[in-house]
């Protein structure tokens, strides 16, 4: 199977060295920007890509939603196998684009743009099959855990935890959605599509890491949990479903031992039980071999990853949570508090009742629009 | 697709629900032994399963290598699918019942008789097309796991823990399998096939929770450490094969979280980086659901999991470790120790240098034959 990559980036590059040394599979022209087309295998022009008749599958490892998702409609109508990286692209156009293949009896996959080098995307794609799955949640995004755990093993600063990510390269040098939560909430999407068959769409319930501080951490901290980013995704009883991404505080399990850049997440089976993949949730190889599992699949007959059908939803049906909250003490009034964690100068630290997720993510929207700083976390 | 199961016991009624309710899947007879014939769907001669040609694969949830293994044969011979969740016949005979299959046409699929609900053996097999697996390692066994978790998270005498594990339905009338690590050691050699090609097979280096006491999990706890019973496979850089079973100590890490009868297993890909799984190992639902698994990619056209070409290997070349070693004081002379971690009484605590596996294993075993106790475990 010949293999055109489009992108030669930190993916793109990984990918075409592995389809260079994978059995049954071969290299075809890799598309880049006119000042980057420094090798014979590069071309410019996504035709070159699309008229040739010799390529069978095409790797998109270029990012953004445009123009990807051109790109990938061209190849999926000339009808060669389609495969990315890109999960705000998959997110925008993957139910178009899945139909498209379909109809074309092509493949549209997508493993890499979830979870990097941990297989969650093709568990999940498996698992329901002969299972239903009733939850899915995790730390999908690397970078943000590095800074969490960063600010909460080694005591740093936001800023400073953020420079060193970028110093490793965790970081991109624009984080914004990755720090805003965005990173996550796709990702998330993608897991809900592939189990359920239904895209929550509405982004209002995303809560990133910006407000978190050394001090929020500290008093987290001598209660002996730890925060983590939590991205959720399940269905409720009526047959609805939700997505969400908040901080979570844990005092013990899996998630509190995910540290560095890693990334840890979890799917319930009604009959399987909890399953948790955790692994290289990015970098160049653990991305790259995703997308190796998803081309070796075609050769093995796997074409679809996107269900039949599959819908985008606006439903804002989350499950009930108690949260930390920490705000100035005369805003404290505004939440319903059983227990005071801390108090320091002008500012609480308090823990609320059980409230529907939605609820207190609109509350804080609200708050934040009067110019006041407000940091939540569930509590585990 | 209609499915005939063999044996209607924890696992083959959990089979017998899951595949009831499944699109595409249709309940066949049940195998079960005369006394336990009871209702309509039951048959008690394998002949009428090989014989009905409606049936169009064969789940073998009995059990034992005898009869089991000729069961299989003969249900492969008649042309029909074959699923397993049974390790020790899948070690014993796995092999040529997976050449026979081949030359059928027809699948031999075993994902439950390693990992129970965790899918390891399939993520396992998809990895291997496109990446090299450099170690397996991981938690295989729930019985051990429940008995090591509550001597050191309750202080509980070995006896008491096997009792309540027995009571609690995660240890078996005759858990001797578990205890002396031969379940965990089959797991590993399975693991190892679908990874490697080559099934070891000497089972010389196979350590069990037998000797562990209180007194261990105190002192050990008293370090910081948490002793788990770890099987352990690998590829030399020679190409040799290995696999170990051995309890070891963890001072952190996700092995260490791991508590009850959970499992959890890890595997490093060249490409992809350190992936772990974790989930229940064992239990009518999670294992059914990986038979069900199973049989949905036979659906899908998946019929092998061991490799053409597997052979059993006896290479012993295991690697370097570190070793805690609890022994009568005039038996410390006999191992190489840089460090006494605690003395009471004639009985000490050491760690040794760096020693090959099997170097320890056979001197402990040579001690052993003297009539001494020892207890050991690697240093993470």
């Amino acid at each position: 199977m010949k293999v055109a990559v489009l992108g030669y980036g930190t993916v793109g590059k990984g990918v075409y060295e592995m389809v260079r040394s994978a059995p049954g599979l071969e290299c075809g022209p890799v598309l880049v920007l006119p000042h980057e087309c420094t090798e014979p295998f590069m071309v410019t022009d996504i035709e070159d890509i699309v008229s040739d008749g010799s390529v069978d599958a095409v790797v998109e490892a270029m990012g953004g939603v445009e123009p990807a998702a051109s790109f990938a409609e061209k190849v999926i109508r000339s009808g060669k196998h389609f495969v990315t990286s890109n999960k705000a692209m998959v997110a925008e156009k993957g139910i178009e684009l899945a139909d498209l293949a379909r109809e074309k009896g092509k493949a549209f996959l997508f493993s890499a743009a979830c979870g990097g080098g941990v297989p969650i995307l093709h568990n999940l794609s498996v698992a329901v099959k002969s299972d239903r799955i009733t939850g899915i949640r995790g730390i999908l995004n690397g970078t943000t855990n590095y800074i969490l755990d960063a600010m909460q093993s080694e005591g740093m600063g936001f800023d400073e935890a953020l420079a060193r990510a970028k110093a490793l390269g965790y970081a991109e040098a624009d984080p914004s959605a990755d720090l805003s939560g965005m990173d996550s909430f796709r990702k998330i999407l993608l897991a809900c599509a592939v189990a359920y068959g239904r895209q929550p769409s509405s982004a209002k319930d995303v809560e990133g890491i910006y407000e978190f501080t050394a001090k929020d951490a500290q008093v987290i901290n001598g209660r002996g949990g730890a925060v983590r980013l939590i991205a959720s995704g399940g269905l409720n009883e009526n047959g609805s479903v939700y997505a969400f991404v908040e901080p979570v505080i844990f005092f013990d399990g899996m998630e509190k031992s995910v540290r560095k850049n890693f990334n840890c997440v979890s799917y319930t089976g009604e009959r399987a039980g909890l399953i948790t993949l955790f692994g290289q949730g990015a970098g160049r190889y653990p991305t790259a071999s995703a997308v190796l599992r998803d081309l070796t699949g075609i050769m093995d007959g796997t074409l679809e990853m996107m269900p039949h059908g599959c819908v985008r939803t606006e439903e804002r049906n989350l499950p009930q949570r108690r949260y930390l909250v920490r705000c100035d003490s005369d805003m404290a009034s505004r939440f319903s508090a059983t227990e005071e964690w801390h108090r320091e100068a002008d500012t609480v630290w308090i823990i609320t009742d059980l409230v529907p997720a939605e609820e207190m993510h609109d509350k804080v929207r609200s708050i934040r629009k009067e110019g006041r700083n407000v940091f939540f976390a569930s509590v585990e």
